[in-house]
C-alpha cells in the first residue's frame, strides 16, 4: 500500500480542514529571525505574577487529580460574579462551563448546535477557526462578507436575512470582531436576535474581545443586553486576552442551565475537563484582575492610536479605526497580493503581519496587525512599515 | 418558547450523548462522605514533585504564550526517545503530537478516521468514552462483547471478523484493557492487524496502560511490535497514569508523519495546543520518571494481589486476574443489579466502585475497582467489601 493511501483513507472533513493561513506567514517569519511578530492574537505581556502564583500554589498543594467536568464550583461562581459585575444583573454558576480554551468553547458550541449538513453563517472577515470547526463537525460554513467603505465595516442586515436558508442552523457572531474591530451596536444585536428567533437559529456569540473596547463604557454591547433567558444563544469566551493567558488554553461557555448536561457530556468526551491548578489561576484573574485589564486596555488604546496615525499618514492605508479588539485591519492602495506584501514586510520592515486571505471573503486585500503591545514598539514597527509602503 | 425547546433544537449526536455511568455513582458517593473512591481511573498519588517543579519553573519564566500546535519540539523529541527505549527501534519526533488529554487523543483519532454514518467496532467491556466520542462524531459505535469464562476474558477473532461490515471503518482496541485488564498477545495483535488490513480499517490503538503490566517484560505487547510503517494505525496515549498526572489533561497521538498536517489542523480547531509550561513537565516525566513508573507498577501489583486474594476468598467473586492496567473487574454470584450493589458498597463498606453497566455489553454484571493505591488501604477496603458480600 503506498503511504498516500493513509491520507485518502481519512474522514473527509478532517482531511479537508484548511491549514491556518496565519501559521504560514509565521513560519516564513520565523525562518528570517529578528521580526516583530504582530501576526498572532496575543500581546507581549506574560501572565501577571499574581495569577501565575495561584496556579503554582495549587500545584504545590497537590491539586493534580481529576476534577469536575464542568469546572470547579469556585471558578463557576467567580464567573457568575464577574458577569454580574459586567452586566448589572444576577448570574448563576449553573450558567457557566469551563473549557480547554476559547477555541474549545467554540468547538463545543458548534458540536451542540450545528447539525450535520446544515449551514452556519459567519460574517467575514473573521478569525477562520470557527468556520473550520463547523466544517470538521460536518456542517457547512457560509461566509457573509461585510461591506467596507467610508463608514467603516457594515454588517448589512438585509444581506444577512437573505443568507438564511432552510438549511441554516447557526449564526456565529464575533463582536468586537477579530480582525476588523467592528462591534455590533445594541440595536444591531437586537436585529440579529430577532432574525434568529424568526428562523429558530442558534447564535454562537463570541465575546472574547468585549473588554477591549475603546468607545463609551467598560465593555462592548453584548447579547446579554438584549436577550431573553430562553433564547438560543451559546456564549463563548476565554481567559486568553483579558488576562494575558493565551498559552494556558482556558475559556468558558455560558448558556442556559438546561443545557448543562449536554455541555458536560461534550467536555467529558473531548478533554474531560481543565486542570484544577489552572482553574485556581482563573479565579484569581477574575477576582483580582480588573486593574490589569484596565491597564492593558489603556495601553492597547494608545498603541491603536499610534498605529492609526502612522499608517494613516502614509496616504496609502485604508482602515476603519477599530472600536474594539486589538487589531488594525488595513488595506494598502495598489497592493492586491497581501501574502506577498506580508512577506515583503517581514523582509524589509521586520514586521510580522497576518495576510487578510486568512480571514475569509472580504478580507483578502487587508493585513491584520495586532497592536496589543508596548506603544513605543508599535511606534517603531509602524514607522518601519510606513517607510516600506512609501518607498 | 418553552425552555425545553432549547434541548429539542440541539444537534442530535450531542443531545443524545450518554452521561458517564461512572459519574452517577461518584455523585451518589460524594453525597455520603467518608467513602474510599476506587471508581475513577486514577491512583492516590499526586504528581511527583520533580515533575510539578518543571511546570512551576516554566510558569515563573513566563512561558505563558501560544506555542506549537503539535507540541513543543523538545517534548516531541522526548516522546520519540521514550518510545525508542520502550520498543527498541528508532522513532522520529515527527510521529508525535501532543494533545490536551488522552481523551482528546481519542477524539482526534476518531475525528480523523471514523466517517459519518460508519461503524466503529469496540470490544467490550470497555471504558465508555471512545464509543461516546464516536457517536458525537456522527459514527456508530458497535459493541463486540468479549467472552468471560474459566480462561478469563477472550476476544473471539471469529466474532470480530463477523462484526466487520461494509460500513465498518475503524476498530478501537484498548490493550491492556480498562476495565478488564485483558491484554492482547502479540499473536492476537497480528491477527487483528491482518483483519484490519484485509478490510482497509483504521485501528485506534489505546495503549494508555501499556506500562502497568504484570507479566514478563516492562510493558504489554503493542501494535508497534507487529506493524509496518504504513499501516492505518493511530496510537493514543496519556501522561495521566504512568506519571500520576490525571488532572493535567495531557496526552499524545502517535501516527505516520504523513498525517501530521491533519492532526495539527484538528488540534488547531479544537483546543489549539497544550500549555507550554505543562509540556515542560511532560519532558521531565518522560526523561526522569522511570523510577516513579517502576515504583507505581510494583505498588499496583501488590495491591492487585491483595484485592484478588481477599475478594477471591469470599467465594462469591468471579474475575480474571488482570495482566495489565490497574482495575479489578469482578462479578458477584447472585448479584445482577450492579448499580444497586455499588450503592450498597458505598453505604455499607464505604467503598466506591464503578458499576459494570458503565462499560457496555458484557460488563453489566461486574464492578470495577481501581487498585492503584496504597496496598494497606486496598487491604482495608477489600476486607470491608468482603464482609458485606459474606453477610
Amino acid at each position: 500500500m503506498p503511504p498516500v493511501d493513509l491520507i485518502a483513507a481519512l474522514r473527509e472533513p478532517a482531511r479537508d480542514a484548511p491549514a491556518s493561513g496565519i501559521v504560514d506567514i509565521m513560519n516564513y517569519g520565523r525562518s528570517r529571525g529578528g521580526v516583530m511578530g504582530l501576526w498572532a492574537g496575543e500581546g507581549d505581556l506574560s501572565t501577571p505574577g499574581f495569577i501565575v502564583e495561584a496556579a503554582t500554589r495549587a500545584l504545590a498543594a497537590g491539586e493534580t487529580f481529576y476534577t469536575w467536568q464542568r469546572g470547579i464550583p469556585e471558578l463557576r461562581e467567580a464567573l457568575a460574579r464577574y458577569h454580574s459585575a459586567q452586566f448589572g444583573r444576577r448570574f448563576s454558576a449553573e450558567e457557566f462551563f469551563v473549557t480547554g480554551s476559547g477555541m474549545q468553547a467554540i468547538q463545543i458550541a458548534l458540536a451542540m448546535t450545528a447539525k450535520v449538513g446544515s449551514e452556519v453563517i459567519i460574517p467575514t472577515p473573521a478569525w477562520p477557526n470557527a468556520a473550520a470547526a463547523a466544517g470538521i463537525a460536518g456542517a457547512r460554513p457560509i461566509e457573509l462578507p461585510m461591506r467596507f467603505g467610508n463608514e467603516g465595516w457594515i454588517l448589512d442586515m438585509n444581506q444577512l436575512a437573505a443568507a438564511v436558508t432552510d438549511q441554516t442552523n447557526v449564526l456565529v457572531l464575533v463582536s468586537p470582531s477579530n480582525p476588523t474591530g467592528w462591534s455590533a451596536t445594541a440595536g444591531e444585536l437586537r436585529d440579529i436576535l430577532s432574525l434568529a428567533r424568526r428562523h429558530g437559529l442558534w447564535i454562537v456569540a463570541d465575546e472574547t474581545y468585549s473588554r477591549f473596547w475603546y468607545a463609551e463604557g467598560s465593555r462592548a454591547p453584548s447579547f446579554y443586553d438584549v436577550m431573553a433567558p430562553d433564547d438560543r444563544i451559546v456564549f463563548v469566551n476565554t481567559f486568553s486576552k483579558n488576562w494575558a493567558m493565551t498559552g494556558w488554553r482556558m475559556g468558558w461557555i455560558s448558556a442556559h442551565p438546561l443545557l448543562g448536561q449536554v455541555v458536560e457530556n461534550l467536555i467529558q468526551y473531548s478533554t474531560s475537563g481543565v486542570a484544577q491548578f489552572m482553574q485556581r489561576a482563573g479565579i484569581v484573574a477574575l477576582e483580582q484582575g480588573e486593574e490589569f485589564v484596565r491597564q492593558q486596555v489603556a495601553r492597547a488604546r494608545k498603541s491603536r492610536d499610534i498605529a492609526c496615525d502612522i499608517l494613516g499618514r502614509t496616504g496609502r492605508c485604508r482602515f476603519a479605526v477599530p472600536q474594539g479588539a486589538f487589531y488594525l485591519f488595513f488595506s494598502v492602495d495598489g497592493e492586491n497580493d497581501t501574502f506577498a506584501l506580508a512577506r515583503r514586510l517581514v523582509d524589509e520592515a521586520q514586521a510580522g503581519l497576518a495576510p487578510g486571505t486568512a480571514f475569509g471573503a472580504g478580507g483578502e486585500n487587508f493585513l491584520r496587525l495586532c497592536f496589543a503591545r508596548d506603544p513605543g514598539q508599535i511606534d517603531e514597527v509602524c514607522t518601519r512599515i510606513a517607510k516600506v509602503l512609501m518607498k
